[in-house]
């Protein structure tokens, strides 16, 4: 089935943008060296499988770095972003030129196994967390230039966005506190920025109280051990907000303790910075 | 000490790029939100610490990323890339406006920390192969526009960078040959392409002493286990050439066999397109 | 002064841009062909005078402008963004070879009086919404590829800024409804998009009680009389939410009724891309 | 009717890249976080109108803009640039998936309604000097970075293009003077820049004089009252050399005047830098 | 001498940019790999050095080269655009760490020598074409992507320019005729674009009569013979306009049998297609 | 026939990147002013024909030039890069709008015209070599910015390619060697740059010996006389390493002296930086 837009796609405009500087570090300045030693004519069929257990994402990607590459390629996605895959399964199938195939090879694939990579990572915090309410989301913390790209593998892996970038929401860390009470860091950021979220960092129980005081909207609680992450659960008590974020080192091994806590959102850090790639490879063959 | 040029910087083109595109995905539309709570005039100093024990890498675009937010950022570098940094050990000294290293420091960090990562896995591999002369070296395996930047990370941690891209050099894969014989891809390859590192990759032991009969530069080995590859060390016996390339699934528990048959390079994807990063942090204090 | 950064400031990667992609559109292929004219070591003095009243922005962009015209062009600062100018102040002295201040003249000048002319009318709304909790804050009606230097003037004006783009939070329309509740949808969007605002566009006073009901953070007036506003206000009492934000055709007439409801927030696309330009003017003399 | 090339467009170079700048500041990092919540296959119609009387300009960014963002929505345009519209009138009618109009929507409007508002107003001035020979024309007062698509809805007002940059051609002023007399720099100019427009400021009638007598291609008159322009075209007689230009406050009330005096163009910096938006929207149904 | 701007330069943005592409094309993705090998603390000095007689131009670039590679090394310089070099003549110096000198060589080289080519094929022409009013100018026949630079060699090399690009003014040749006769063309054009330079191109006497009824501000003289040119020329009298230009296939053989006619402009399109570079080289020292 | 990827085209990155550019410098900021005067509709057809006698290249950038203006304009390739054309032939016919052509026309042309000079005179060289098995090859002395498109011009030519660039191998030249042996130097390249094409410059003939004996890949024989280059010939006798290259000052002349000494590889910079265009030009007639 030809690739249609998805609602777990990233904006266009950086799919768009990434592939041709991939295709640009990958290409110039003599282009494939080697495949000129193919017939120009030859065709063939390429299968994009599964190599690895996971969660697929960027397939918008690969689609659009074998369509920059070469307009008689023909993509045949049998599963799109978010869909869950098993070593062996067919993922894409490619028609077209050989040597376009070949070309455009390394590069989709190495926007589909790293973006996979995520999202089955992500895919794992989740269903270590199950059972809780508390949703697992990602952090600043990914891999520079590839930050809409990350976040979309991160949706796909079942997780959620925490802000895009440093102009989306304020949050205020100890940092920018100096000599103010947070009670006032709020007051002066909902007069500067009205109507946007504003999250606050909290080390201590009192800083906690403060924020849920202050009516924060979020309030990421800054390397705490799940019992305390309970206490400030109970602080919070049945109010709506401020929603609840555990952050700071949380693994596979101790996020279903924090998840059990009742905690709206934990954040990891390492389902964009540290990931492995999901294994995808190509398997080709001549017509 | 003010950074000075390494050669085992990444050129500066791609260094700027990468910075320039990463600030501005962190920072547009609205800029810092948050930072516009800080008094203006505030300065202070930060201390970029090392959290894991690894291999630095990346200080360049770190440097760069300070230095393109604000001019009066001062960085004072204690290490440079390939140094080994050990949990709590001082990296670097940022002085300056307070806001702007609040700014700059998560993008430093990604950057730094991220490459730091590839520095460091590729160092354990180095280490893991220790005491025979196979080196480990890259792929293209990289993330999407980062290939200048992680490979120059590769080289920080001790390893050697593959061909660069498609366009670097020759390497004859089954899908290239169809029909030909081994001998006859690599004469049409050094017809087109002379002076150019010709490389082929062999399934078989067959095509490796085909390989080796059409003085091919580099062989690589796809996937052959360790007792193969030193068969195939054996049938090149003394001659220099062709290299002998191990590839495929080599981790760090099975690349010391891989290293003890004799074999020169061992290309590992993981360090690329796998490595965790090493934690890197920012201490911050107001002056 | 030598200018320093602002609180105000957009973000420096977009002032860089925009006035590298102006300065090139004004000067290539040929430069600037008429001050060829001039002697090349001509030195002289510039000053930048307001011309009319109002409201100062983009000296930023102005600064770079020169700056990256010539080095050595010294640029004093007598005011920055967000100053209350009248006509015949003096803004800024340049000094430095005559020729290049005459190839930056009228770049600086387009961007200065350009975004002044976005604060002061920003302003005149500010001032005729005073005495009322009422903030005037902007819209995506911008001008395409200027929104982070159009909405940083709205900034400087005294104004807020709505949502930055399409990305930084959710607005629901009637046409993203179709048949579903607005609680639904606005469930929908925080399990989505959990810790990001969720805004709801309401035109009728049912679906503002559904909104509040629902615990949207923001729900927009659509095209309401004053009265109807005020009547939503009291719908909302003295819950702290949601924010409630006119939309429509407020003009500097209607402003203050729409101001003495009572209502939060109030939005004026006409700031962003109606506002005449703030006559700025560059008085020169040959040293 | 599918769009079709026009010679009042700017260039597809300048269209091209605008939308795609337009399009990543509206989306990224996140995309269109509220059309997330449309079903994907929802399909829709929506009807381009406009709400006031005015000029229309920008259609082929608009039409880009829906074209970059999906392929799958088909344009049917009812005008093009430079037809005029009135409150109600059907501009385009656009067919698609309705959340991919919904994303484009505001890109689409802000580029139409901006550059018909200059198309607009460049058609009130046209039409207040009716009757006479005198051309409105723009100047250099542009938004910074959108000069081509300005300057090309100025055409489609009915109004003409003064030198596109400052390569195009000279404009001496009374700073590339110094003490050199006219006649020598638009001598000058001519051996340096042969074949191209030389223009010359004049302030005063004795300016006028020794610009005709040597031969300038223009002659800008700087601020004259119009029985000054009066006199000035008396000057040059029927020669048909040199054109005449008034700048400089110009306005809707006094362009009558000034055209009367047989003048031949009159620049007006409001038409780029002043002018309000056409009001324009986008009528949606879900099929 | 630190370099100062000229008056012949290219504009800096063009500059800049240009620079940056070629640093990015020979140095991305792993950097100079060669230089690597030197002691990165060795300075040295280099001498650039004419190996051949011509003009020098391109100094801005060959300067900007060496500046965004390192900013510790100085270029002083001896000589500027538009001087005359011989064999062995100094034309900078440049003092700084080697292995930057070494990594900016060819591509400081290549700016230089290909620039300074360009400046003296035209001094050739201009020289050839001496003792009469004809200048030598430049045509649209430039290298893709280096107009702004060529056209500035050509300035350096005493030469003139013809229109930057498309857009600049209106050249009317047979194929936009059609059916229309000239002197409608410029009736046209004129309406269309008022101020703008408008030319005629002529392949016949009768075309020239009525493109100076027409009051044609250029008439190109095509292919015509210099007898004819001379008729040419004598039809014009002593009009000061049109300004007769020749073009077709002058070459230095012929040129100054058409300079000789009294023509005023000569295009010679291989002054910026075809001119040989200056061999221009670099002595280096270390320290 | 509709053009076809040819295994010599350059990467189609560097392709579209380079249209790209030269139709924004040559149309912006108005458009093609003078295509306006033409009747919109006017359709006709351009035959692409060869006023001189060469070899062919850049086809893919004259394509890319006229699909880029208007993808209504068809495009029939009679010829490839790499064929050989007389005056006269037919090389392609443009079928479009008439306005189009006439826009794309003179950007195609540079593109096919400079590209296929440099095919031409490689060509030249190439037969001028005939009868050895001594390859002509580029240098880095291209034009700044075009290299991909100039290295496969060369390959259209029957040339080969040195390196790419700064990246792709390693020429070790007196200026890196300092007090370095050149065995020293050659173990240290390949030391840090395994797999790598290692290149030794000699000045002399002991220093041929020396790089022999150390197994580099290729000597460049620097400015030496056939008879030296004979003499290193048998020097390294009937071993297949290194391949020995001639560079520095080889003319049409010369080359065949230089090919019969039996060296591998012939270096010429004046393929790429001083080659004329080859004369090609568009006939067109309305329909």
């Amino acid at each position: 089935m030809t690739r249609r837009r998805s609602e777990l796609d990233p904006p266009f405009t950086a799919v768009r943008d990434a592939v041709e500087r991939a295709l640009r570090e990958d290409l110039e300045p003599l282009g494939d060296v080697t495949s000129t030693l193919l017939p120009p004519d030859l065709t063939g069929t390429a299968r994009m499988v599964a190599r690895g257990e996971g969660v697929l994402a960027g397939t918008a990607c690969a689609d659009e770095a074998f369509r920059q590459v070469d307009g008689d390629i023909r993509c045949e996605w049998a599963h799109g972003d978010g869909a869950t895959v098993v070593p062996g399964e067919l993922i894409a199938t490619l028609t077209g030129p050989m040597h376009s195939i070949l070309t455009a090879e390394r590069t989709a694939l190495n926007f589909v196994s790293h973006l996979s990579g995520i999202a089955t990572l992500t895919r794992r915090f989740v269903r270590a967390a199950h059972g809780n309410n508390a949703r697992i989301w990602d952090t600043r913390k990914t891999t520079p230039g590839l930050r809409a790209l990350q976040k979309a593998a991160v949706r796909a892996g079942g997780g959620a966005n925490h802000r895009g970038n440093l102009s989306e929401w304020v949050l205020v860390k100890d940092n920018h506190l100096g000599d103010m009470a947070i009670g006032e860091a709020i007051r002066r950021a909902r007069l500067r920025w009205p109507g946007r979220t504003v999250q606050v960092e909290a080390d201590r129980l009192s800083q906690v109280q403060e924020a849920i005081d202050a009516d924060a909207d979020i309030v990421l609680l800054d390397n705490m051990a799940p019992d305390q992450v309970a206490y400030c659960v109970e602080l919070r008590g049945d109010r709506r907000r401020p929603l609840l974020e555990v952050s700071g080192g949380v693994t596979l091994q101790t996020v279903a303790d924090y998840a059990a806590t009742g905690v709206d959102l934990i954040s990891v850090g390492a389902i964009t910075n540290s990931a492995p790639v999901l294994d995808i490879g190509l398997d080709l063959a001549a017509e």
